[in-house]
């Protein structure tokens, strides 16, 4: 994490308490076409509005454990990646209008150039004289352009820092453990879980997204084993004679703006379910492994809840037994309240006495540093939301930008930018992806816009054939998906773009196919 | 293998060449309504006709390492379950004939105790003086309870002896192996591979069938992992310091008697690239081994080919490192030949002496005594099909009673009693249903007989909620099914058994559901 400050660049639009208000498709707030200048003046204006507009911060701005540099670098993130998707819709508008001018391929591409960063493809502008320009494809083309480049960046430059991983695996391994694996919810608001809300380097996480926080037991029980096969052949990452064990995490999350309908919708919104639910999954996982092995193989498990609309967190500490209670944790908001005044040693300390104390009294104490830790990183998050999105997100409900289908989507970690569906097979995932239809269907197709899917495998380049596989997958599921959405398919308001990916190479992603590399008779 | 011989039952049909000849339906060679003593009669008829006929016999009548015991042991159980398979159609037939009489009921409950051994369901025959007998409600009905009731003898009884394992264990760590895992092809002429064709105890052997013989390496590799775990952490099957390796090997296969039409379908009975594509494939899983795991870390290697009209083995035994030439191979129905009048003593020597022969100058010395070990076996099981089916089968070709897809089917041990498609769902698997559709066309759909399917899905009772989510995994891929055969569905003719097994249990299968509970208001 030694990386300099970046400049707070743009901010994509006013922050400020809209509650249920959907993100997208919208009108762009500001012109399309504005130069960095004018983005830059803009921030100030922005950011000094949000200062003057903070019902919630104390005197000293900020919490005193704060990472302020951490925060500048997410913030530019967050937004650089954002931005490039939502100019989308402004700059095809701006196009579509300039369609039957004489000069329109060249005008269109000097506005993609200058706002989007990138040619569009000739041959769609070609023919637009004869008819008109085919805007769902061209839209669909962008987003997808869009997303191919933010991988490339994030596998090429780790703009999150992710892959520092030696500090954080150390003293994990300090507290107790050899490998933290999260299940968030799979549900759009989590995806940001690991780099933001808790702080952590994602390359040192392994991170299995479910709906509704349910992993799947057996699969887990055998990247388990996994691990432990590494320690003793390998003593990776450490030996298994160490005494720390795998820590398996469950993040369930509630919406504390609209608790009832923006809750989790694989639990009804119910918060007490969605927790109950979540802590029954992370139970059968411990008894399978010690069901299933001998010589005392157990586990640890933690369970977190998070506010989807503040990114503030709620640890529930096991007891020495390994139990948790639900109506027991200790609130990240309530520990900011308490120390935010106090220096930044006093309030550390603070940080881990109220972990202590609401936790069991016969919590071990690697567990309780563990949990001292994130709830101080997720200090830094609280003040990320209330000081860039004045205190909660605008966006409350969903407002991703495309779906991703498959198994993979390591670069996906920022909130709202992907509904996804992890699944092999549409016969399998068929309830997510329907969920998913209905999600773009508000945001995308009542607009007359496609909903843009990412279909995606990763693959074990080492395995001879892997690669092929993959890629069979990738064309598998893609016509599943096109006949199980024939409607929309047909009409052109569902495009795909077919992505398989190394995951031993660290490379980046290798896109295989797109539906619209086919010419469709329909001019859609 | 200490059990006691067994009499030989009764014989099917009379064995002879028959070639291309389809089994099923046919009518029974023999009245139906059979007592158990007019089949010990006809035994011996059949037994002294049999001897009388062998063409290929030397003067000698058997080869001198054949097990008689064990051959008249296979035979009993293979004649016992095919005889109550092939028995439902003609008893269902004289039913039939009697559904108009006044005392129906209790005349057909009286031969189906007699013939089949178990009493029909009353509903089914209650109704049919309104209309008629659904008959096609009943051979289903007829073919899953005689499959449960094969299921229940298998793991309670242990019939052929499998779980007899601690010899053969012991003899394959002597040759330097800890775990044998076995992919026939799935065809289901080879479904006899392990007890039969190989004469091991099929607790023995982790045996995963594949069209083809194209196993799952990602799969194989996972499982390659949980041994070598169960070596470290448990000491099973032994210390991961012992200098064992896993062996994996493929049985592809061919027909000498129709080479062109009856050989592997997946690979267009085409033996050459049957058999590298199966090398392929195990030099791709040794490769994954290697490439994802450090310290040395590899596999061995074995491929064998069958001949599916004589069951007669092919070896291509792997040099010093292990690479297998698909032009060299020790035959067995070659050993036999050669080896058929000697003493056994110097029978025993002979084929070790040919084994080498035939193997690179570099072979392993443990694996050359596997091999010895699977070439003697296999003479018994030559010597079976020329005794019990006149030196090749009659059915060349196709003669499934049922299908079974899913995954599981420990039981099913005999040739061409089942079509198998292992797949989780439809979407994965529609070629291989596909084909099964098609078999089953022929078999059972142009003579106005549905498709039995016998869906089967595995778990680990040790796993909380595994049970669940097997039933849950049984009725998605029921409903797939019959979403993709409609058509058969819609007129009676496809119907299905919802089974599931606790795999850890040892125990029997579950039926948990049936296209036969629910009532149809077509009256099929």
């Amino acid at each position: 994490m030694a990386e300099s400050v970046m400049p707070a660049p743009a901010k994509i639009e006013p922050t400020g308490k809209t509650r249920g208000q959907r993100m997208r498709p919208r009108p762009s707030p500001r012109p399309a076409g504005a130069a960095a200048e004018r983005s830059a003046r803009q921030t100030k204006r922005t950011v000094v509005a949000a200062a003057e507009a903070r019902p919630n911060r104390g005197p000293s701005g900020h919490h005193p454990l704060t990472d302020l540099d951490g925060n500048a670098r997410l913030q530019g993130y967050e937004e650089r990646i954002k931005t490039a998707f939502d100019r989308i819709v402004p700059v095809l508008k701006q196009i579509s209008a300039l369609q039957h001018e004489s000069d329109f391929e060249r005008q269109a591409q000097s506005i993609a150039r200058a706002e989007l960063g990138f040619d569009l493809p000739e041959h769609m502008l070609a023919d637009a004289w004869v008819t008109q320009l085919d805007l769902r494809r061209l839209f669909a083309w962008c987003v997808f352009e869009t997303y191919r480049r933010m991988s490339d960046d994030f596998f090429a430059n780790d703009p999150l820092g992710g892959r520092e991983t030696g500090d954080f695996e150390r003293f994990l391994q300090d507290c107790g453990f050899h490998q933290l694996d999260v299940t968030p919810c799979a549900d759009g608001r989590l995806a940001h879980a690991i780099s933001y809300v808790l702080r952590l380097p994602f390359g040192a996480v392994r991170r299995k997204p479910y709906a509704g926080g349910l992993f799947d037991v057996e699969n887990t029980v055998s990247k388990w084993g996994e691990v432990e096969l590494g320690r003793f052949r390998e003593g990776v990452p450490n030996t298994a004679d160490a005494p720390t064990r795998y820590l398996k995490a469950v993040i369930y999350h509630y919406s504390s703006v609209d608790p009832h309908h923006q809750g989790c919708a694989a639990h009804g919104s119910n918060d007490a379910a969605a927790a109950q639910a979540a802590l029954d999954r992370l139970l059968a996982f411990r008894q399978s492994v010690e069901n299933g092995f001998c010589c005392g193989a157990s586990v640890s498990l933690l369970l977190i809840g998070m506010d989807t609309d503040t990114d503030a967190i709620r640890i529930h500490v096991p007891d020495g037994e390994g139990h948790m209670d639900l109506a027991q944790s200790i609130d990240a908001i309530k520990v900011h309240a308490i120390t935010r005044d106090l220096e930044p040693g006093a309030a550390r300390a603070r940080v881990s006495e109220l972990v202590k104390a609401h936790a069991p009294t016969t919590a071990d104490s690697g567990m309780l540093r563990l949990v001292a830790r994130l709830i101080e990183n997720n200090l830094s998050q609280i003040d990320y939301v209330r000081e860039v999105h004045g205190g909660q997100y605008a966006d409350v409900g969903h407002a991703e930008r495309f779906m991703g289908v498959g198994i993979g989507f390591e670069e996906i970690q920022l909130r709202n930018l992907t509904y996804f569906a992890y699944l092999y097979t549409v016969e399998e995932g068929a309830a997510d992806l329907d969920v998913g239809r209905k999600i773009f269907g508000g945001l995308n197709v009542s607009h007359g816009l496609p909903i843009p899917i990412v279909i995606r495998f990763d693959y074990h380049g080492g395995v001879p054939g892997a690669r092929e596989r993959a890629v069979t997958r990738c064309r598998r599921l893609d016509a599943a998906l096109a006949g199980r959405f024939a409607d929309l398919a047909d009409r052109g308001l569902l495009h795909r773009l077919l992505v398989v990916r190394d995951s031993d190479a660290g490379a980046g992603i290798e896109v295989v196919g797109s539906s619209l590399d086919a010419v469709t008779a329909g001019g859609h």
